[in-house]
């Protein structure tokens, strides 16, 4: 398999526990070397977090499983970059 | 022939195999370097999606016929860059 | 725990302090960098404030504590980046 | 001469041979280093492409007689970059 | 206390002395390493300015003292960074 | 007379001779190092260009002259840079 | 005093004489390291131009005394640097 080295993903959790131990949690996953999370919005019951990871090899069900262990779920996947070279998705004249 | 070198194509997947999975194959391809895969929209049944690829001379043929194979079609090719140089398609007066 | 990295929070705080010394009192927490804090809006009560923290481990506790014993409350945790790599949050096509 | 050095074109083309095959034999063209194509829009008949090209001096002649012998034509010629130094056209206030 | 690195305020200045000479006589402030002042709006009496400032540390007493001296008032302090990095406020999803 | 180093104008020309045949004139001459042109739009009888170009000491009647040459006219001078440095005029508050 | 290092104003100039004359002039100012003129709008008697100078230390009253000098006026001062750091205004989320 082509190692994944960038993942974006869409993600539902409870308030708690809060974003930073949420985000600090998935960031100990040996095979992240990063974790970023972005709030999208939020209401009483859950918070939309954009979740960025980037790795050698980022073990996608580790991350899932994490999410689940910690009350989440993932929504959709938004982005992946697989392979020796991280592509950089650029926009061209057909994105809207 | 000139060496392909970046290619953005336009593509409709079933959900399984899931994105991950998808754009992990693709970037196993011989001729591929890495390949980024971002969410375009999706609906119950299939998933929008905007591949990139890299490579020193991409095989449109094998990275087709993987995409078939993982149950896909190319909806249409967005962009292509050819030869010994990678020019960017930078914006005109003339891009709306 | 992994170490956090960078923190954006968006805060409610009184007028007194004024901002300038709200924000130098969080940048002389230990774990604390460098701290920046940019007006959202005002009115005749409240400031509500966007703050943004780096450092190599950043001590979110002392930060949180550090605000309430100067008036303000932490209203959310808008991003946070953990690990040893500082993962950039790019725009996909997902974000609206 | 001066040495024409980028080349902005907008192409009319069939849907044969693809835009991947036909971007190829552009950049198999001596004078062309790159080519890079991008879809601007298609319908059943036709595809309307952007294409830039960079090399050291760019063979208009035999560019436009590739591209007439693969079934497209020259929309129109949107920029071109001529001279010693390629000049980069920057943003004015009279664009609008 | 930490050092105040960068300042961004809105002042409210009488014409005279004319926005050169104002920024002028606050970029010889002695913690002032260079000031910055960006017309806003005019009116007849006042002119709305939006002043930066970078420093080791700045001492904002001695700027305000000086803005009101040169008959100016603040009337918001829209941006402080303090600590020994300069933090960047980045847009995150959560800005409008 | 301090020189001129970068120039941008705004040209109407007939469609003969075409933009490449134009622009690589005007890139002959000897005080320009590099021209660029960009077609902002055309009807049937005429072309509006705009065309930077940069120089160590760019001759404005040359250029002048060898456009009325070609059968073109300047339509208005968009932008000089003068000077031992060619300073980048950036976005005001005021830029509308 | 501290020095003057980079300046824009807002001018209006009759047709006559015209903006690479008028720029030129200008750049030719001992202070002046490079000027820059971008036209804003014209209409049959004047032009509206922003000017942008940099150098050591601008003498503002020598270029107030050349704008007036061949025939101009400066309407505005739109941004003023001072000091021996040059400071970038950068956006904030106060600005509009």
């Amino acid at each position: 398999m082509a190692a994944v080295r960038r993942l974006v993903i869409d993600v539902l959790k409870p308030h708690d526990p809060p974003l930073l131990t949420f985000t600090d949690q998935l960031a100990e996953i040996a095979s992240v070397d990063g974790a970023t999370a972005s709030l999208i919005e939020l209401d009483q019951e859950v918070q939309n977090v954009k979740l960025t990871f980037e790795g050698d090899d980022l073990d996608f069900e580790a991350i899932d499983e994490t999410i689940e262990n910690l009350g989440g779920s993932v929504h959709s996947v938004d982005q992946v970059a697989c392979g020796d070279a991280v592509v950089t998705d650029r926009r061209t004249l057909q994105d809207g």
